[in-house]
């Protein structure tokens, strides 16, 4: 069909089951997949720390900011000590989901759940949001159109993601490790400039200096926001242990290297740029990056290294946001698979993708960029509470696991997810607690939400099934009932194709009483059907009603009910000819009068209700 | 149930189709419903204009600034003539569509349907972010959440709408005389104050006056781009001549005297604004709307008055919005009815509203809010584009209707529809031309988008119906077919009610051979099956496979194809249970499998599919 061909060409051809192990990553490409969302933050976590502590102590912030970048780059070390427990234990992927819900309880599972879905949606939108800021920072000129550029961003990356796996692998890989590079010869340069004493700061009007000591618990609240803030640097450390059936045998070493490797590079290009930072002295501003200024003072605002900075900083975060396109289809398939989600995102789609998972990614990423006006400044203090609650649990729920499974050395391990949980919650608390107005609230209120709606569908399913469900098989014994039909109504509007298949049906099943049933606007039209039916020779009676207002459906029930109160306890068939339409354009085109009807006539005790589908594609 | 409570309680009880008539405006309700909008358009009209002069001409602006507005107030003059023959010759509503398709064709009227659906999304976009504008100029610690609070005054009349057409008539008549009232009382203290030379100018730092005189083509485009902003004051004319069925008889009279009060009213309102700017020499700022600081400038800035027109102001563009919510669903259920829109939007739901068209009209406004980060200078010259094409096609309409039609003084009144078009399509290809690059071409794009699904959808239904069309009775008796089926098989996952109940239907039809059949993924879940169905004891078959992939409804299919083809040319019926779920909820959560088997078994030849819904509320 031309439009399968139309969607190959977009989308990429169609991949069968069989080429489904071909899709795995091993270290190389797994890296830039997987680490692209913890190395990316780097962008933003710096700048955020000097965001909180600039309006306070202006030029002195510069002392206190290594020393909280170093606090999370320990933080870094000690969780990436922690996952790779997680990933050891968890090889069929052991993202806070799964370890919660099998260590801790399916409701503490959902409220992980609701934390990493949220957590997806926010990679997208705050690396969107943060590469534009790179773009915009080049191009100033571009910036009332920012949400606009992020907005383009996470439209591109929908694309190459409903492509297909490998090809993201193949598209996104090459550029993590140049982004790499390019760092790495901002840190060497700008180092070698700095020792060479050619530095001139990059803004030299400065806020004056607050030269006035705070008081010392001011100072601890302000250390506690600023380190609240640079945790956004350690987002995206779960993706791995998240994602490890997507690595080739053996996934878990495989996912274990690349998880270090990750935390290598972050810890190098984090520390490096901060460093940077605080040598050149750095102010953040509202119209350009930090790193961006940075690498102005270090190449020279108009240098070709310049741009390349900023178009490997738009690649970085394209591809952190790759890393939630390519993982939470998998959560959710699992989430689905528990019953709280639509089954349907159970399967994967053409292309071996979740391509549902992948348009809902899309819808409330683009949504929230919006709503935020495109400023990832505004969606990161969301974007900290729902990755350190998932965290959290990941850490506990492996403490709790090893004390349940035991297994050997299971004391060490339990201890070092027992610290890893204390500390995880810890950092947890001061986020939510000195982000909370800042919007840690709109975090936990979208968590709710995303829980309570899995809680309903969930509930919906159960429904289902213990109406489906016969108590025993003599129950259902008792139900079988023998007595063949005494009467069947077909209803008649037109002489179509419809109602021709639906009358060859009746026919193909013999019954002895037939009654075609109409009810029209005017006589003539009543008589104009009587003729045609006659024509067809076929034996049955016709019956009609006139009216003219817009109750043609109560007419048609009364008439099946008076039919089958006449019948008394034999059976009457209503056979009704339904169409089908097969597109999702389609289907909001056609409405549900029919199966409205069905409904209702279902109700009466001694009727059964047919319905023959009519196709159409 | 409990589920229609909590919706009469949001939504007030349901009516019905008798209560329809006394749901109608008469001339005192009518004016707040219908003239709001074009009311409205005085608090951001004169902005626009002197947005475009102050930077060119900075204080000479004010020079030219009332020759415009007594241009455009000359256009309304004209347009209202102009739209009384309209309001005559169209008692069920003449809308642009209406006329349009009626005299220039049905796809001229698509165009006018197009732009008339992207007027009222923008009407309401607009509306809402000009009432956030009110808002904000009073509280600017508000700024950054304008777009926010656009939405909220976006959801607030959804709801006000979902209730029903008079609730919104009550609810929101007092304030527009209220709002009027506020105007002239601040005309009048204006005017007073001016003549007693009281005046203070609001803002004596000025931009330094551009004293050098203009080129006169560069003075006549900037005149030009003047006036194409303004325009934006005659938005919501055409409101009252399309929803002249909403009146009570006798209709025509009613629309015509609400179309009059309503220029009336614009006329003195507007024309005394802009006279009180002029004197006042209120300079637009942007943080703050033209109207706040005229009002500031006139009763104080803290004074109880300037809150009231903040307030009033407020309340008249939601009112102005609200004319949209009551006018597009009438007009979309019209271009339904021709089939160019779902054919479900023709019905009313309940509260006798057409709660599809608002739903449709709150999501699209909503997205043009955040899209364009809540600001009216963005939005307004999409707005205008599309309103003049309405106007233009509704006139040009006119004229030709008189033409062809002839009657009693028909020359005269094609003459005046003749300069009508004439006129608004000069102000037609001035704005595009002015506001071309500013926004013009979105508003195109977007007509154009809307034409193209319109088109789409009517060629959906037509093929729809040439598929199930007849092309005689000698066919149909042709394609009848008397034969009894060979063959009953009734696919059977597990013993549950659906498929009890389809057993059930078969059973009514005494079918003579009946097979069960069940693809299972190991044989014990197979023989399971089979024991459960023995122990019902009903006379049928069992067959099963066994697989353990993901295949299972291929297999079916080959089965019930493998069947098929040993009957030859005999009757084949497959029965299948199908889950009917109501809520649209429910229907997200349940695929669509059985529809697709379905699909694929009628392909073959000689197979009858029979489906047997199984409801569940």
């Amino acid at each position: 069909m031309v439009k399968d061909k139309i969607l190959a060409f977009f989308l990429g051809r169609r991949l069968e089951d069989t080429e489904l192990s071909e899709e795995k990553f091993n270290v190389l490409w797994g890296i830039p997949i997987f680490a692209s969302d913890a190395i990316s933050s780097v962008s933003y976590a710096g700048e955020e720390i000097l965001l909180v502590l600039m309006p306070v102590l202006a030029m002195a912030s510069f002392r206190v900011f290594l020393p909280i970048v170093a606090a999370i780059i320990c933080l870094l070390g000690i969780l990436v000590f922690c996952y790779r427990q997680t990933i050891e234990a968890y090889p069929e992927g052991g993202g806070a989901y799964i370890v919660a819900s099998d260590n801790l309880g399916e409701k503490i599972g959902l409220i992980a759940g609701g934390s990493l879905i949220m957590d997806y949606i926010l990679t997208v939108a705050v690396s969107s949001c943060a590469g534009a800021a790179a773009i915009t920072s080049a191009f100033p000129s571009l910036l009332p159109y920012k949400a606009l550029l992020a907005f383009a961003i996470i439209c591109l990356l929908t694309w190459g993601n409903l492509r297909g796996i490998r090809d993201s692998s193949v598209m996104f890989g090459v550029p993590t490790y140049l982004f790499i590079l390019t760092m790495l010869s901002m840190l060497v340069t700008g180092l070698v400039k700095y020792s060479l004493g050619l530095v001139t700061p990059a803004q030299e009007a400065v806020v004056a200096a607050n030269t006035a000591e705070l008081a010392t618990d001011a100072m601890v609240i302000l250390v506690l926001k600023a380190f609240a803030s640079g945790c956004t640097a350690l987002t995206g450390v779960e993706a791995v242990s998240n994602g490890v059936p997507n690595f080739k045998a053996p996934a878990p070493q495989h996912a274990k290297k690349v998880l270090l490797a990750m935390a290598g590079f972050v810890c190098i290009i984090f520390f490096g740029v901060s460093l940077l930072i605080s040598l050149y002295k750095i102010v953040p501003s509202e119209d350009a990056t930090t790193v961006s200024l940075l690498a102005a003072a270090v190449f020279g605002k108009n240098s070709a290294m310049f741009y390349v900075v900023q178009v490997m900083t738009v690649v970085i975060l394209s591809l952190a946001a790759n890393t939630a396109f390519a993982d939470l289809p998998l959560l959710m398939s699992l989430i689905a698979g528990h019953g709280y989600l639509p089954k349907q995102l159970v399967n994967r789609g053409s292309r071996l993708n979740f391509s549902n998972g992948i348009l809902f990614l899309f819808a409330m990423a683009s949504a929230l960029v919006f709503i935020f006006r495109g400023s990832q400044h505004l969606l990161l203090p969301l974007y900290a509470s729902g990755v350190f609650i998932s965290f959290f649990l990941n850490q506990f729920g492996m403490f709790t696991h090893w004390r349940k499974r035991k297994g050997p050395r299971w004391k060490l391990k339990a201890a070092i997810n027992g610290f890893g949980s204390v500390l995880t919650g810890t950092v947890l608390i001061i986020i939510v607690v000195m982000k909370f107005m800042r919007g840690a609230w709109v975090a936990l209120l979208l968590i709710l939400s995303f829980i309570l709606i899995m809680l309903r569908i969930k509930k919906h399913y159960e429904k289902v099934s213990a109406e489906l469900t016969v108590s025993s098989v003599e129950d259902a014994r008792r139900e079988i009932n023998r007595d063949k039909a005494a009467r069947v109504i077909i209803p008649v509007q037109s002489l179509n194709k419809s109602f021709i298949k639906t009358l060859n049906c009746a026919l193909s099943c013999g019954f002895t009483s037939m009654e075609l049933y109409s009810v029209c606007s005017t006589e003539e039209q009543a008589l104009k059907i009587r003729e045609q039916v006659k024509a067809l020779g076929v034996d049955c009676e016709f019956r009609y009603d006139v009216t003219t207002l817009r109750n043609t459906n109560d007419i048609l029930l009364a008439h099946i009910r008076q039919e089958a109160d006449a019948l008394e306890s034999q059976r009457l068939i209503v056979m009704m000819g339904g169409l089908v339409v097969t597109s999702p354009f389609a289907k909001i085109l056609h409405n549900s009068t029919t199966h409205r009807l069905m409904r209702k006539m279902e109700t009466y005790r001694n009727v059964y209700v047919f319905s023959v589908p009519y196709v159409i594609e």
